[in-house]
């Protein structure tokens, strides 16, 4: 069989997972928190099941679940998504990306995204004929050059695809950053892919800049958001889509067929959950705890970083310690150290010069303290 | 924008569910049972949160429910599966479905798929740059023939799909039939794609033919397959997909892409419930005798039919009832007679001439009892 996606490999997520769990290392290197979600949630799920939530949801979300995200849209930023025509629950927020990729890129069609970049958006766009143009942000800051993006937008373009905050920098774009991008896009036909699945972990008193609240970006955007990141439960696959309704039908024409619809009793559970805002209003001063602890107990290591403003990844630069590419000083580490970490060359088409790995802060204070006292000794 | 699917309406399913909810109907339209999933797998589920698995599952699906499925495999057709490289767990049998087709087809690459078909087949073949080819099944009895497909293969064939037990006929395909398949794909490089998601629902003291039996369908088969339809849990959102080593690393590039895992808990419950093989093997009596129920309670109305021979479906003809469109006479049933059946002309190119309906008797003995009332005085 001649393979669709030739270069695609293995995620590095799994790859370094399963080494980390074979090696017995502490894995800092995958997304996920090793504590564990609410249990008043759990047992909201488990409700759902014995009152028997077990059948087909309605193929965008239950609607409870959808008026619930559209009331804290409100909330949150003053935005107004229409429940029933721009709101679609997906099975996680990979799914959504997916799918609004899907719906809109066709052969030949080109989409600006920024390296270092999460891996699922570039396969995606060629999986449906596609190219993926790549748009270096600053290697120091993470910043983004304007003008480069400018430069590289053609007739052929047909998306952009930003993330705030930025996995894995930590990066966080301001209002100025969306304004520039505003003024890009405005009176084009470019589509906005906006990943926020992080934006309610953010530190430092600084604001998520969600692209609902630049109107020139909002009629555009498909925005991807994530539960399980806001509340614990990577492995229950439920996030969602927001986009404004003649973008979400093509949306939903393409989700009925992918998926159809999502577990049923955890969206039951989640509308109801939802309705505490506290729930996730607390999760930026959570993390911010968690990030200040991992970078005190590590400043007086070898490793060199600016400290992240969102996401729960920190990245450290290695250069003082091992002229190794990324991939190796990781494998490395895992097996000598036992402690796992992404290098973030694969995020950066394979560039293996790039001497960053990718720490995971969402762990106990246990899990932080023994992983800094590893990192303190390399 | 431009759709990509400008064909693609919204599913019926979504639309008689929600017409049969508005107008308080009886709900025989979309196939999911109005009982419940036994409660000792809901407690499973319970357990598996409560005791921490609410993080990323393994991309492919935990290893313990593969490993399940195919000793499943191997006790109950003698065929082996690797659970390591050939089976990978989905977000139900759709994305299954969904994914097989998109690591595959290639743009103008065709399609054969049998008429009436499930829905989600085309659009996908579609978004993919493919063409859906359809073979007619003889109208009376369902009956695949063999030489119109042979008719039908040219240089540009990549996959054929085929669904047995068949949705919505209830036809199952025999071992003859599968022979007449080998017949026409050994020397090939036709890929297969079966959908068993009824493979457990099975009528009459017959035998499921999975794709898995025959060697020169396996070697090229992907299978897909459905826990919600075997555990009566359709709104959990748990399949899974059957293929070679070779075909299955094609759609786990996909797969991680797309969804990436599933929903975690739920793995971990599916793998413990499938230890005892009677969850699943008294499935097939379970739907005979509510089969059997509504045919004999309906015997004497005015709809004709032949017995289902497997899913959980069964056609009425309602040819001596009414001259209406399919479409229509179900949306009036729904209204005035508050039963709501699937018009079978969607499965078939919305050709209105089919006077049949298919109704889904996945339900109480109660639901049937009332169902067959309404019918009988139509
Ligand atoms: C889908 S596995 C990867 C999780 C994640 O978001 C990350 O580690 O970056
Ligand atoms: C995915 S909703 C449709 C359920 C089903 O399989 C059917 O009714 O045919």
């Amino acid at each position: 069989i001649q393979s669709k996606l030739p270069a695609v490999p293995t995620s590095i997520f799994s790859i370094m997972s399963t080494l980390a769990n074979e090696q017995k290392a502490i894995n800092l290197s995958q997304g996920f928190p090793d504590f564990d979600s609410d249990k008043k949630l759990i047992q909201l799920v488990n409700k759902a099941m014995l009152t028997g939530k077990n059948q087909y949801a309605p193929m965008p979300g239950i609607f409870s679940l959808r008026r619930e995200i559209s009331k804290k849209m409100e909330n949150l930023y003053g935005v107004s998504y229409n429940p029933e025509s721009e709101i679609t629950i997906t099975a996680g927020a990979t799914q959504a990306i997916f799918t609004a990729i899907a719906a809109t890129i066709k052969k030949d069609d080109e989409v600006l995204i920024f390296k270092p970049a999460y891996d699922c958006y570039e396969p995606t766009i060629e999986l449906f004929g596609g190219k993926a143009i790549a748009v270096q942000l600053n290697p120091e800051d993470f910043n983004i050059d304007w003008e480069l993006v400018r430069s590289l937008i053609s007739s052929k373009t047909r998306m952009i695809i930003i993330n705030t905050p930025h996995n894995p920098s930590g990066k966080i774009l301001s209002a100025i950053d969306m304004l520039q991008l505003e003024n890009i896009l405005k009176d084009t036909n470019i589509l906005l892919l906006s990943d926020e699945v992080y934006e309610h972990i953010i530190f430092d008193g600084e604001i998520h800049q969600t692209a609902a609240l630049f109107p020139a970006l909002a009629e555009r955007a498909f925005i991807t958001a994530s539960f399980g990141k806001t509340f614990h439960n990577t492995g229950w696959k439920v996030g969602y889509c927001l986009a404004p309704k003649n973008l979400m039908a093509e949306f939903r024409k393409v989700h009925q067929f992918n998926v159809f619809s999502v577990n049923h009793p955890t969206q039951v559970a989640l509308a109801e959950y939802l309705k505490t805002p506290n729930n996730y209003l607390e999760l930026g001063a959570f993390y911010q705890q968690k990030r200040d602890l991992f970078l005190s107990l590590i400043k007086d290591s070898r490793f060199e970083f600016t400290p992240s403003k969102g996401t729960y990844f920190q990245l450290l630069n290695f250069k003082n310690i091992t002229d190794e590419n990324d991939f190796d000083f990781a494998i490395r580490l895992t097996k000598e150290n036992k402690i796992a970490a992404i290098p973030i060359s694969v995020f950066n088409e394979n560039k293996l010069d790039t001497k960053v790995l990718r720490f995971c802060f969402a762990k106990k204070d246990e899990t932080i303290n023994k992983a800094a006292e590893i990192l303190c000794n390399i």
